[in-house]
C-alpha cells in the first residue's frame, strides 16, 4: 500500500451548541480531504462541548448544575442503533432535519462519504433514552458508514459527574431490539488500514491499549482535552509500543467558544479569547515514536503527515507488543464482556 | 497393518517468495504420491524460508534489517484459527486467491487430499495480527485436514530475532475468539500411525521429545535445517531413545535459492550456485537406530523407505522410554500449560 | 517522608572485565552515597557489558561467536540461591576473592552497606550451571542485603542470542536445593520507598508494566541501553501511567570501552573514544511526567534529583491505574507462574 | 584450566574372577597414567564380570542357574558404607588381604591414588548383606577418594534377573546404620572437571540425563555392554545435547574371557577366542558431537583424547539443554526421592 | 453376615490369543455363579498368558524375543483411564468389537455383572501407549464396576523382562490426563467383605502384604503361576499372620495351550499335553490356616468354600497383625508414594 | 564353606524347677554333639517353663495366681549385665552354685564350650531387680560366649500376665551401669553363619522378620510353645520369605512335666502323662521351603540336617526380601529404637 496522508483537526468546538459545532465541522472535513487527507481525527467532545470548568461540589446538586446539564445533554448526539458496519446511510438519505435525532449522525455520514474521507471524531453522545451522556468516538469510512463506535471507559475525576462509562461491548439503545452488542474497543478495518483508539487519559490505561494492539491496530487514534506537554510523550510512548502510527486531536479553547453566559465565564471579569483554557498539542507519531507532526501549541490548525502502513511489519522486528515481545505464556489480559 | 512407504523431500524452497515455493512443493508432493508414498515430510521453513546468514548485531537494527524482514512477513503462511481436526477445505472449497490470507494453507489442504497423501510441511506461520512469525510444522491428513501445527518451542541463536517461541498450546490467533487452545505438542493418529515430531534444534531437547514419546508417537518428523553430519547420529538416537521412526528432511541450498538482492548474496562476488549453504542430510532412520534411507548430501532429491510400524512393539522389548524403562517412580516430566 | 535525593549513574562500564567494571563502580557508588543519594541506579549490564555490536547471522555460528561468547560468561555474576532478604553477606563476610564464584555478589553488598545506599546494578548474570546468561537487575539494599533479582523477561532482537528469558519467578538456580522460587516481578520495601522496575525494553511491555504497578511501585528503575531520544518519552509515560518516580540509567560508552581485539574494534579503522556507540540519555521523572533530572547525553556523569515520595497519592487523584482508573470489572492481568 | 589427557580402557575383564580381573585392571591404569592421561574410564561391569549369554527361561530357575548366580555374586564388590568423599583409604592402609570384604575396592582406591589418576570403573556391586547385585560405576578421585558410586537405574532385558535398580539415592547397605543416603545420580567436581555418568542403556534414558545436565556434568563417563554401530551416534547426540564431553568404554571379549566351564561356552563347539561376544567401539567425543577418538573395534586397546573443559561455554553459545534453551517455564524434570 | 459361598478357578488360559481366552471365561464365570459362588478368582495372567519357558539371553535379544513380545503385547489387556469406582459399563453399553481397546475389560465387567458375581482376574495390562506391560489383577464387582486394579509390584526373575513394576500408585495411562492416580494396593469393599491381594510371588514380601493388612483385608486374593507344593505353606501363613481367608488360583497348562509355534513347543518332540508345565495347586485357607478346599493339583476345575467372614474378629483374639500384636511403638512401615 | 549339621531338641522342662532342667539339658547337649551338630536349638521357655493352663481371670488375682507367680519367678535365669560378646565366662570360670544368681547362665555357657556347640535356648529371663519376666532365647557360641539375647517381642494372650514385652534394645538390666544398651533383634556371626531368630508366635510378625532379613540372617532359629499343625507351613514360609535355613524348636509335654501340685493337674483326675498338653512338631526347613526334617509329633527326640549356607546365594536368584525383591524405593521398616 502506498503512504496516505492523515490530518489531525485542532480546532475548538462550539460549546453546548451542537448544530454550530456541526456547521464548523463540515469545511474543516472539506479542507482536510480537498488536502488529500484520507483520514481526518477531530478532538475529543468536538460535537457536544468539553464541559470545562464546570463546577460541582460533593454532597450537594446546585440548581445551576441542572440547568446547564440539562442544556448539555441537549447538544449531545445520537447514534442509531445497529448502525455499525450497514449502509444506514444509504437507507436514511433524505434530511432528517435539525432537530431529528439523528441530524448530526447524519451530517458525519454524508461529510465522511461526500469528501470520500474517513472521520474520527470525538462526540458527547446521548442515549437513547433517559439523559445518560457517553464520551464517544466514532469512526466513519470514506464510503459514510459508521464503522465502530468507542466510548470512553473511564472519565476522569469531575468527568464522571456528568458522564457515564463505557464496557466492552456496547448494548442497544433500545432495550429489546434485538440487535446484537457492539465492540466498544473496536478494531475497523478501512481503506487505509485498521484503525482504532482511545480517548483522553483511557490512553494511560495499559490493559485497554493492549486490547486494541490484540486487534492489530495500525492507526491509533486518540482524541484529548489534555493540554500539557506531558502529552506527547505519551503519544510516542504508545506509538512505539503499539508499533503503530497515532492521530492525536485536542481542542485549542478558551473563555469565548463557550457561551457567554457559562459559569466559568460569570465568574472572571474581562472577556475576548483572553484565557486559553486548553492550549492544544495535537500530533502525529510513528511507529517508532518519532513525531511526524505536531505539537500545535496555542491555536488552531490541521496537521498533515503522510504514513506508510506497510512500515509497520519492519518496525515489530524488534517489538512486537502482542507478538513476540508478549511473553504470553505468562502474562495475558482477561477481558470479561 | 502392512509397512507403508513414506518420502522425506529434501529441496531448496524459493526463499521469500510464498507463491514461488508453494508451486515448487506441489509437483514435489506428487511425486511422492506417485511413487508410493503415504507421507511426504519437507524441510524446516520451506514455506516462507530459513533466513539463512541474515545479519544482526546486538543493540542496532538497521533500515536493511528492517526491510527484509519486512519481506520476510509477507512471504509466511497464515493458518485458520479452529482449523485443527475439522473439514475446513471442504467449507473452503473456493479458490482463495494468491493474496488471500490463508491461499497457501487452502494449497496444501487441497495437494494432501488430491494426492491422497499425508503431509508435514516445515512453514513460517505468521501472525493473524502483528508482525509475528513462529517456525511451524503442519501435518496434514491425506483427506485434506489439519491435524495438528507445531510451532518451534525455541529457536536457535539468531532465529530468536525473527522467530517467536511456541508454548505447549497454541492460543487463538484472534484473541477472545472463544477458540480453545491447541496442542502444539500434538501426536495425531494418520491413516499410517501416530505421527508428531519437533523442528531443527528442538530436538535437542531431552524434555520436548519426552512429551512426544509419552503421547505414543510412532513417525517422528524432524523437518530440520541443520546441514553437519552431527545431525544423523541424533536422528538415530531420536529412533532408538523413542523406538519410533524417524523422518528427517533438510532443504540443500545456496545462493541462487535466496533473492539476488539477498544482503547474503550482495556480499559476495560472483552468483550460480557455486556457494553452498546447507548441504542437506536428509534421512529416514528405523526404531533401532538404523538407517533406512539417506544421508542425502550436495543435491537435490526424495528419499523413500518401507517402514512397518508394527515392529515398533517388538522393539520395544528392551526399551521403552515412557513404559518400562521409565522410571516413573522417580523421574518424571512436569508440564506447564 | 522527607523528600529523598536519587541519583542515576551514567557511566560505561570495562567491557568483558568483571573486575576492572567492579573496580569503577565502587567509587561511582561512594560519590553518589557523599553526595547524599539514598538510591545509586546503574545501566543495564554495566557488570559484564552490554555486548553491542556483536555480530550473527542465522543458520551459522562461527568460532570468533564462540570464543567472545566463552569470555562474555566468564564476565559474568553469579548471584547465590536464596540470598534474597537474608543477611548472605552478614555470613560471608569474608573476602572471597576475585575467582571465587560470588565475589562480584559481595563486592555490591559491600559497598551498598559501607555507603549505606541502596543500589539498583544493571547485571550479566550466570547461571549457577550451564552457560545461560540473563539481563538482570539486582536491588540490594542500603544495609547490603539482596532485595530482589529481576531477570529480563524479553531480551530484544539479537540480545536473544546471548541471553535467556526471566520468568514470573526465578528457579533456584541448583536444581532440587528445596529453596523456594523468588519473585521476578519483585517489588521491594526499602528504607526510601517500594522499588521495582524492568530493564530497557521490557519497558514497553504493557502486563508487565502492569504487574509492578498491581504490587505498589513508588520508585520505578529502568536501566537501559537505548540511547535514542525516543526514550525519555517512554519514560515520562510510565511515570505519569504508573503515578511513581522514574529512574532511568544507560551507558555512555563506545570503542574504547570494550577491547581492543573486539571484533566491531577490529572492523573499524583507528582509536579513541571516536565513535560512541551510546549516547547516554539517563533521566530521573516525577508521578506526573515532570523530568527532574536530564536527559543526560554525550558524557559520563551521575544525575540528582530530589523527590518526595507523598506527592504520589496526591497524582493519584486522577489517575490510579490498578485503582479507580483501572476498570478492573471487565480489564485484568493474569499472570501464569 | 589447560587441556588434559583422558583416557577410555577397552578390555575384557576376567569374567567372574574378581581377584584377576583386578589383576588385569592395575597395569592398564598404570599404562594409562604414564601416557600422561588423567581420568580413565574402564568398562560397564569391568569387575565382576557382563555375565552374556546367561540364559533364563520365565517361570522356571534351574539348579544351573542358581550355581552361576551364585559364583557371580562371590566375583562381586562391596562398597563400604559411607565411604563417598572421605578419607576412606587412609583410615584404611592395611593390606586388607584377597578375602577381605573390601579388598578390590582399597585396591581400586590406592590404584587411583598412586598413579595419581581419576578412575570410572564399571563393577559389580554385592549387598552389604542379601546376595542382591547392582551394576555400578564408581568414581575415585586421583587422590584415591571414592567421589561417587551410581547404581543403573533400570537394567535392561533379562539383565533384570540378575541386577537390581538403582534409585535417586542409595540407602546404606547396613540398614538403621545412621548413615545418610549418597547420591546416586551425582556429578562430581574432580581435578579435572565435572564427571558424571550414566551405564549402558540408561543413556537412553532422556530424563536421567536431564538430571545430570541439571548439575552441570562436563565429562560425561558411559560404560557400556552394547557393542552395536548404533551406539556410537548415541555418544554423539549427548554430547551435542548435554554440551559435554563424553567417555565410553566399552569390553571387547568372546568365549575366552568367560570360564571354560561357562554355560555358554559348554553349549558351544570349539574354542580359543573364536567367538566375539561383543565388538568394543569405545570412543570420546566433543560437545560438538564430533568423535574425538574410536570407535575401536574388534580388539583391546586404550583410547586417548585431550579435552578442553573450556570449550564447553562457547559450545553453550547455541544450545544449553538446562538453560536457555530449556524452556523450563513449561517443561521441567521432576525427580521423586 | 452369612456364610457365602467363593470360588477358585484352576485352568488354562488361551495362550497368546485374548479373544480365545475370554472365551473360555466366560463359561466359568457363569458356572461358578450358578454354583452358588459370590466371587470367582481366575489365575495369574489368565488373560494374555503367563509366557512360560520363553527364553532370554542376557546382553542379547533375538528377532524371535522380539517378534514374541509383539504377539504377547498385542494379546494384553487395555484398561480404561479412570474407570475405578464408576460405572464405566453403564456409559459403554454398546459392543465395542473383538478389536477395540477396552474390548476385554467390558467383557469382563458384563461378566460380572450379568452373572452377578465378584470377579478377581489376573490379566496381562497393556499401556495406553507404548508397549510395556504389566501383571495386574482387575477386580470387578457383582454389580459390574471395576473396584481396584492391581499391578504386580516385583516380577519374578525372567519375568521382569516382559513385565513392568507396579507401584504404590497407579498414574493414568494417557499423562496429563488430570486424574488421580489410584490405588495399587488397594483393598477395596464389595457385598462379601473388602478384598485386596497380591499376584504370585509379591505374596511373599512381608512389608506388601502388611500394607493391605493395614487396610483391613478379609478376603484376600493371591493369583499365581508357583506350581509347586512350596506354595501351599505360604498360604497358609497368610491366612494366619493376616488373620484373612485367603483364595489362590493357578493355571493348570502346558504344552498345548500354548501355540504350535511357540518357541518352547517347537524345542521338544512330540505333542499333545504331555508336557505339563504347572500342576496347579489352587487352595482356599481359612484365617487359622486351615485348608478349606485343594490344593488342585494336576487338572482343571473349580474349588469352592464357605467362608464366614464373621468369624475374623474371633481369629483375631490372639493376634492382630497390625493391631494389638503389631507393636507399632517400635515397628511401622513406611510407604513412599 | 563345608555343609554342617544342625539340631532341634524336642524335650520337656522339668516345669517350674531351674536345677533339673539344667541337669535335662546337659545330656542333651552333649547328645547332639556327639552326633555332629555344630548348633542345637532348644524350645521356648525351656528353663523355666512354659506355663500352660496357668488360669488367670479379668479383674482378680487369686491367691494361687500369687504362689504360682511366684515359684514361676524363682525358676527362671538371671543373665548378666553386658555378657554379650564377652568373655564373660573366663571371668567367671568358677563354680556360681545352684543359688548362684547367674548358675544357670554360667552351665549353658559351659556346656557350649565344653562341647565345642553354638547353642539356642528358650529361656524365662528375670529381671535383675524386682519380678518381671521376659520370653527369651539366649544364643551362646561354640566358644561359651553369649552373641545375643532375644526378648520375645509380644507375648500371646494370656502370656502378657506373666511376660513382659521385649524392644528393640535391652536396657541393662542395674540402671546407671554405664553399659550400652544391647541389640534385642540381633543377627549373630557365628562360627557356622549368622544366627538370629523370634520366639513363638512373634514370628507371624512380619516386620519383626523384616528386621532380621535386613540383618542377612542365615540361620533363623524359632523356638515355640505352637504344636498345631498349621505351624509348620509358617516355618517354610519364613524359609522361603526370608531365603535362610530355619531351625524350630518346641516342647512335648504333658501332665506329668509339670508339678503334681500344678493347678491344671489338680484340675483333672489320673496321672501319667495321659494328658499331652503339647504334641512338638519341631522342624528343619532349607530356604526355598522344603522340609529337611521333622516335624515331629508325640514325642521327645532331637532332629538333625545338614545344611549348605552356600546354597543361600543360589536361592536370592529370584527372591531376596530386602534386595532386589524389597522395592524399598517405596516399602520400608521403620524401627524407633
Amino acid at each position: 500500500m502506498a503512504p496516505v496522508k492523515v490530518a489531525s483537526v485542532q480546532a475548538a468546538s462550539v460549546a453546548y451548541d451542537l448544530h454550530a459545532s456541526v456547521a464548523k465541522l463540515l469545511p474543516l472535513v472539506k479542507e482536510a480531504a480537498q488536502a488529500g487527507a484520507r483520514l481526518a481525527v477531530f478532538p475529543e467532545a468536538y460535537l457536544g462541548a468539553y464541559p470545562r470548568h464546570l463546577d460541582f461540589k460533593i454532597g450537594a446538586r446546585t440548581d445551576e448544575n441542572r440547568e446547564w446539564f440539562s442544556r448539555y445533554v441537549k447538544a449531545a448526539v445520537k447514534i442509531p442503533d445497529g448502525a455499525e458496519g450497514v449502509a444506514w446511510l444509504s437507507a436514511n438519505e433524505e434530511d432528517i432535519g435539525e432537530d431529528g435525532d439523528f441530524w448530526a449522525f447524519q451530517q458525519l455520514c454524508k461529510a465522511a462519504r461526500d469528501n470520500k474521507i474517513n472521520l474520527s471524531v470525538g462526540i458527547i453522545e446521548r442515549s437513547l433514552v433517559g439523559a445518560t451522556l457517553w464520551c464517544s468516538n466514532v469512526l466513519i469510512s470514506d464510503g459514510g458508514v459508521l464503522l465502530s463506535k468507542h466510548r470512553k471507559l473511564q472519565p476522569t475525576a469531575a468527568e464522571r459527574i456528568v458522564w457515564s462509562q463505557g464496557h466492552v461491548t456496547n448494548e442497544p439503545g433500545l432495550p429489546n431490539s434485538g440487535l446484537a452488542h457492539t465492540d466498544n474497543l473496536a478494531v475497523a478495518p478501512t481503506s487505509i488500514g485498521k484503525i482504532g483508539g482511545l480517548i483522553c487519559w483511557e490512553n494511560f490505561m495499559p490493559l485497554a491499549r493492549y486490547a486494541l494492539y490484540q486487534k492489530g491496530v495500525e492507526i491509533y487514534t486518540a482524541p484529548t482535552a489534555d493540554g500539557r506537554p506531558t502529552w506527547t510523550p505519551l503519544l510516542q510512548s504508545i506509538a512505539q509500543e503499539g508499533r503503530c502510527f497515532v492521530v492525536s486531536a485536542n481542542q485549542y479553547h478558551g473563555t469565548t467558544d463557550f457561551p457567554s453566559d457559562y459559569p466559568a465565564n460569570i465568574s472572571r471579569a474581562g472577556g475576548a479569547k483572553e484565557d486559553v483554557w486548553c492550549r492544544g498539542g495535537s500530533s502525529i507519531v510513528d511507529p517508532l515514536g518519532n513525531i511526524l507532526a505536531g505539537p500545535l501549541w496555542d491555536k488552531e490548525g490541521i496537521l498533515y503527515a503522510d504514513i506508510d502502513i506497510d512500515t509497520i511489519i519492519g518496525a515489530k522486528l524488534d517489538f512486537d507488543p502482542v507478538g513476540h515481545y508478549a511473553r504470553s505464556d505468562i502474562l495475558s489480559l482477561q477481558i470479561k464482556q
